[in-house]
């Protein structure tokens, strides 16, 4: 079979299945060190593990030319921010510290040195209003351009606790920071070339181009007593589906209440709900709380933060749309599976 | 100016400056948590940090099909035992305990779910041998395969230690683990299809698709005193030129003691010299030592030890070649850039 007939979920959950099992020999041993750190593997935003009591992060996440961006509408130099603001995003999903930057680059010979120098412009930007440094790296040949970036992070002490996608309880309120969509609406401008009033495109463009990812916001989630979330990169209905996976819930969602940007519906007018909703690439926060809980929260977070609905006891895994009234809505998409959405195969 | 024009090392020096430049702002600020906490950066084999007192390590490294190897003569499962071993051996070239893998993989989709379980088995294969957990990863769309492999390790307490780059003195002895050459040997002969005797053909096929990091004697190294080390995996020339550039002194080596292995002698003649000295990926241990701290590793390490020369006060960075009468070689390759000796532009 192929990976692309399994998609790129499916082959995550074979993979992921064989740690497991690879994982559980280890267990046997007592002497095993690695084992007896680790507090989350495979199947949230980034590892976590104990250095000395420290909880540390570590998440790695890739863009390849052509199929995550294409330079007919990036900028070398947005190319550096993105790729590590999509690291920072998974590092603040788990409401850490973002610390240390590795960066593998694949580039063809021809490349211009001068365009490698803007990228790394691009990336110390963004690590600089992050307080991250880049350490490491290498540098490859390779036929088109890619770029890997693993991002450690601290958690701090062991009592402070992380986000996690598997801790979400029936009655939690859902949130999320901000507002959606903006990211699809800027890819589906870049992509198509459409036009639209300075102002909004502007802000399309730089919410997909130069995301600003959640860092300080999730930090205060964990420090208000937030359990489950994580971030919005395979849009809200996929990324709460990862969630009521792994809490093994399901969830119900008001699409009245689903906060889209207004650039977005000004814009896409019909399409922008959808766009909200299995858009992907928004890098705002999705979390699950008590009332009381999301309370506290709301009095210290600068963004907006809007519940859209509530985690119920359901088939793991099933994430179900209502409108204002309370009726059912059928909607079959769940995000986005580059292997299936991306038309270069 | 292209980056085939000034090489991977041109390029990793440009890029180290602008980190370097950006560190330095980092370092005017007393709460900068990364910058306080950082031990080794950009230009070492793995990056080095404290968490809560405990050293941590993370080395990130890529293999592009058709440029770090061929399906045509290497196996998926060969490519995932490869693929962690060359990051294992950083972790080794510090004298750390390697733990967490992070996996990027770069796949067409046509590309069988099945080969992509081999890749994981030949990981698998490896991490257990040493004690090492994959932890997560990301699963993209490209039009190659590609694998950047994060490992990150342990090198313990502070007091402890780690082999670094830039630590070797004059008067040091220089010395290599085992023997050299046959990685770049296999790598000839898959490439040509040359034909050997089986035992050679084996010996060369294993050094250069399956090599064996050498993790224990990293630590045992650290454990006597040694400073100064790191692994072979740009050519012996290559890498006792990065130690002294990053050390500011000299080497001479003795090109009679560079211990070749025996199927490279059997099978390359008189071409299996330059292979020691300049072919690369041979994964052993190269580092420098007093004459009594060498005495006391050798007793220790199982496998062979060699001295082959010693740190002299020269320009930084000047490696020179003598033979047994004390004769000076010219010798202008200086190890393996992958922009300048891959075919594919």
């Amino acid at each position: 079979m192929k990976v692309a007939e399994i998609g790129e979920f499916g082959l995550i959950g074979r993979l992921a299945k064989m740690a497991q099992h690879a994982g559980n020999k280890y267990a046997e041993d007592k002497h095993q060190e690695a084992w007896k750190h680790l507090i989350v593997g495979i199947g949230d935003d980034a590892a976590a593990y104990f250095a000395n009591n420290e909880i540390q992060l570590a998440t790695v996440d890739s863009m390849v030319q052509d199929v995550h961006f294409s330079f007919s509408y990036m900028s070398w130099r947005e190319l550096g921010w993105k790729s590590l603001a999509v690291n920072l995003s998974d590092i603040a999903a788990m409401g850490g510290f973002p610390r240390y930057a590795l960066i593998s680059l694949g580039l063809p010979g021809s490349t211009q040195v001068e365009d490698i120098i803007e990228l790394y412009r691009g990336m110390f930007d963004i690590a600089g209003k992050f307080g991250t440094m880049v350490v490491g790296g290498d540098t490859v040949n390779a036929p088109v351009v890619f770029i890997s970036v693993t991002l450690i992070g601290s958690a701090g002490e062991k009592k402070r606790g992380i986000l996690r996608r598997a801790a979400a309880k029936v009655g939690d309120k859902i949130a999320v920071t901000n507002y959606l969509g903006s990211s699809a609406a800027g890819l589906e401008m870049l992509g198509k070339g459409l036009k639209f009033k300075p102002k909004f495109a502007k802000e399309l463009r730089q919410a997909h181009l130069m995301p600003n990812p959640r860092v300080a916001e999730g930090q205060l989630l964990v420090e208000k007593g937030v359990k489950c979330g994580m971030d919005i990169s395979d849009g809200l209905i996929g990324d709460l589906t990862h969630i009521c996976q792994e809490s093994k819930v399901g969830a119900r969602i008001n699409i009245d209440l689903v906060p889209v940007s207004l650039g977005v519906k000004e814009c896409f007018g019909d399409k922008s709900l959808e766009l909200a909703l299995t858009g992907g690439e928004d890098y705002e926060l999705l979390f699950t709380a008590s009332t009381a809980v999301m309370n506290k929260v709301k009095k210290v977070i600068h963004c907006p933060v809007t519940v859209i609905g509530e985690i119920i006891e359901e088939k793991a895994g099933k994430v179900s749309l209502v409108d204002g009234d309370g009726r059912l809505i059928n909607s079959k998409r769940t995000g986005w599976d580059h292997f299936k959405v991306v038309s270069t195969f």
